[in-house]
This record gives structure tokens, sequence and C-alpha cells, in this order.
């Protein structure tokens, strides 16, 4: 089943205690597309700069994914992010955001707008909104963040009433939920709108929420974490493209099973700077990450 | 086989956001003993003042537990703690505390000389180290806190070198290895001297790092968290009742085994103001939640 992302295309300068980089490659349907179509056929959207490098997009054009919904803009500079993470490096601190083109509307094309699978990446919720009422029968998942809990909580609340999925870190949750134990906070998500809560916890793992049960993965045990940035959006496209792969059915098990798939592309993200480890990515290394986590998690006899 | 614990008896005045209790039963040799004593029998050592309550003995009297190394001070008060937790209940205040007899040497009965599995709860680690050449042929597993890696690291280290296992915080886990990454912080501990470490991260479960292998394990998922005090004790009580129970063969499946019961009986304290929680326990209680656990966990067909 195909699986449509709208999002942001960035140019990020990140510092970590592994080093930096400048104008690198990020955004979230960037780090989302290069996951997701390691299980599924994507098709992207996104608002992009004259300066946006395009051989940026040679790996997502090797994978065939749709890149019609990119929108060019030839006289505005691209999106740019600039952060630094110290110490456990488990939050951001941004030291600068440009908007530049992610202040235009997004343009859907028309052949996105028979969406099956849909995931609304973070932008202000009124735009998701809009988004989703466009395609209303798409099997509809988002992700946000504190900035929108603040500042715009009724479209919020709205967006949450019409989405099948939310997948957001666990300060959001607690933010949003207004609840501190993170159990205690999915289940209230739950009760805000979505039949399905995924709250990433960073380097403690994600923990799932759904009508069947709850199911808690830890992260892939690296020791060689050199820049989180797009570990989020990472962990969601494998997420979101292994419930496509899966036909999109999203019953509990193949819920699990994108909670392994998301976790493993988070995995490939954080150990590089930028999309290194995503385009790098092939089956065997899923496949070897994938055992490697089981055997971390497996249940003694 | 028998296990031996020295540890503290304490008197707690404690405030969480469900409340507040005064001179309440705690102690890490207290919760220890309450939840070892679920899997085996145990011998406690620890100092006590003259106004703590005897009737607080009955539920380890009831379990057998063999009492004779606790050393009353007819003349002393016992140590107090009184501390705070706010927001996600992830890490106490201390607001003061008074050692009182804690300042005294423990005492070791002569029959406590023979012990096969000791544990140390935190104390300065020039007693544990005494304590551990006492004991020499002992399988000895130890616990350490903040102010002993700050203030006694010479001690720590030779300690650390003396230790078959070691139980800690992700926080002492990593000022005492000195490495952000949890994984790489658990793995340079097993180099700094005991053959296992376990690291326990509060909310977001523990890691076992052993000779064969690495085991994540997720807290189990109470949304009811009334008082997080002695959740640690507590934990390393079951699983090292749960390892002196396996024989101390201290084999992968074992301290897998060991890390679920620890888990179950952490969850049982947190849920209760003192020591209720493990007090009120019976196999029933912890069979459930092992099963509960188990299904939080299932890796996905």
């Amino acid at each position: 089943m195909h699986l449509t992302v709208f999002g942001s295309v960035g140019l990020d300068d990140v510092e970590t205690p592994a080093g930096r980089v400048e104008s690198a490659v990020g955004g979230s349907a960037v780090y989302f597309s290069l996951a997701a179509s390691l299980f599924t056929d994507v098709r992207v959207a996104a608002n992009v700069g004259h300066d946006f490098p395009d051989a940026a997009w040679d790996v997502l054009r090797g994978r065939g994914v749709d890149l019609s919904g990119l929108q060019v803009f030839a006289d505005r500079p691209n999106f740019r992010w600039k952060g630094r993470y110290r110490g456990d490096m488990n939050e951001a601190e941004t030291l600068d955001t440009q908007l530049n083109v992610l202040a235009e509307p997004p343009r859907i094309p028309e052949h996105y707008l028979d969406a099956r699978f849909l995931f609304l990446a973070n932008s202000a919720p009124e735009t998701q909104l809009m988004l989703r009422e466009r395609m209303p029968d798409a099997v509809c998942w988002a992700d946000t963040m504190n900035l929108w809990i603040d500042t715009a909580r009724p479209a919020l609340e709205a967006l949450l009433g019409r989405l099948d999925g939310l997948v957001l870190n666990d300060g959001e949750a607690r933010a949003l939920s207004g609840e501190h134990n993170l159990v205690a906070a999915g289940e209230r998500l739950r009760e805000m709108g979505p039949r399905v809560v995924v709250v990433k916890k960073g380097e403690h793992g994600a923990f799932l929420f759904a009508p069947e049960g709850r199911f808690s993965l830890p992260a892939y045990p690296t020791t060689r974490v050199v820049d989180p940035t797009g570990a989020g959006d990472s962990f969601a496209g494998g997420l979101l493209g292994s419930l496509a792969a899966s036909g999109g059915h999203q019953d509990f098990a193949a819920l699990r099973r994108a909670m392994v798939d998301g976790t493993v592309c988070a995995s490939l993200t954080v150990e590089h700077f930028s999309t290194e480890g995503l385009e790098r990515a092939d089956p065997a290394e899923l496949a070897r990450r994938t055992a490697e986590l089981r055997s971390f998690v497996e249940w003694p006899a």
C-alpha cells in the first residue's frame, strides 16, 4: 500500500559531542521517506528552497519514491534549523530556526488525493487538519510538538479527533495529556481521539498503546550515538512504512512489528550525521539489527 | 540458598504528588528483605535506633527472616530521611538526613560469616569493602550512590574489583563509568570489576549487562505511582532473592528471570507509601504481574 507523507525538508547545522555538520540534509519528510521507503512505496510532499541540493533526492529516486509533491520555490531559501546536543543527547537545544519556504502552504498533487495511508509530520495543527480533510478516507497518523501544544491546543485537539494514530515524544505526551505517568498519558491520549498512540522516549525506546494492549520496546542498544537529529522521524517512517507494507490492517501484531521496524530505523539514523545511516541501509542490515533487538528483549525461558 | 543483606533501617518523612507520610518504615535493608523474602531465605543485618517500632518486623518474622543481625541501640535514635518527589517522580529531593545509628559500624553475627550470597546495600565503600573481606567466599553484589562516586572513588573502585555484581541507577552508572551512553556505561562498569551489572532506570525499567549478553526490561506498566521510595532496594531484593533461589548460578536465563522478579517487586513498592505493597504481596499477585509484564514486552509473531 502507498504511504503518503507531508513534512519538512531541512538544511541543518548540528553540533553534538561527536562533531558538527553545516547545511546538512534533514527535515521530517526526508528522514521519514528514507526510512519508510525501506518497507513500502512512498509519496512525499514538502516545500523546498532554491538552495537545497538536488542530489539529496538521488537515493529516494533510486528507491522509486514519488517526489512529485515537492514544491520547489526558485526565489526562496530552504527551511533551516540550527541545534546542539550535549551530554546524554536526549534533547536538542535549538539555536536558530529560519522557516523560509515552510511558511508557505503545502501543495497537494491531484494524484495524492486518493491516499490510503497518510502521515502528517509535525507542522501547525491547522495545516495538518486541512490536509487530513482533503484526504478524508486515508488511514491518518500524525506527529506534533510542544510549540503547538502550548499555542494551538484547540486546533490540535480537533486534529486528534480525526486521527487513527498519533506519534509523539514523552515530553509532548505528558504536556498534551496532562498526565506525568507515561502509561496514564498514553491511555489518556487514546481517549482524546486516536485509536493508536505511540510514545517515543529517545534512548529509552517507545511505548505502544492500542485497543488490544500495550507494548514496550527499548531503543536498539547502540553505543555509537553520533547525532540524534531525525531519529524520531526515522522511527515514524519505519513504523508507518511497515504498517503500510502490512496492508494497513493495524492489528496488534502488525503494530508491534512496526514498532520494531521504527526502532531499527531510528538506530540507523543516530549512528551518523544527517541521513547517511538510512541511505546506506539494506535489508541485511535491517535483519541483523532486528535479530539483535530481539535477543535484547528475549523473555527468559 | 540463604541471602544475607547489610543495609539501613529508616524512618522516612516523604511527600509526593499523591500525599505524605511521616516516620514511615523504610530503609534499604527493610525494602530489600521484604522483596527477597518472597523468593528465598534471608538474613538481615542493620543498625536500629530505639525509636524504630518493633511491630515493623512482624511481616519479616512471619516469613522466617533471620533478624539476629539487627543491632539495636537503646540510647540512639534511628536513621531518618526526609524527602520529596515532584512531577514524574523519577528523582527524590532530599530535604534532611539524620544518620544517627547509621554512623556506627555494623555488627556481623558469627553465623552470618559463612554467607554464600551477600548483598551490600548502599553505604560507605570502605564499610562495604570491610564486610566483603569478612565474607570472602560469598557471591557478592552491591549498590552505591552518587555521594560515594564523588567523595570516595578510590575505595569504590577497590570494591568494584571484589564484586560479582553491581546494581546502580542510571545517573550513578553514568557518573561512575564516565560514559553518557548507558549501554557503553554498563559495558565499561563490567570492565571495572563486576561480572554482572544492572542499571536501574526508574520508570524506564532496567538494563542487564552479563558475559552472555544484554537484557532490557521496562518497568511494570502501572498507572498508580504513589511513592517511589524504596523501589530500587525492592528491585535489588527481588533480583538477588530470585538469584539465590536459583542456587546462585547466575547463568543468563537466571539473571533475566531475576530482572523480572526485581521489576515486579519494585512495582509493588511504588503503588503504596512505605512497605505496604511488599507486605501485602503474595505468590498469586507476583504471578499476575509477571504475566502482565510478559505480555507488555512480547515480541510479535
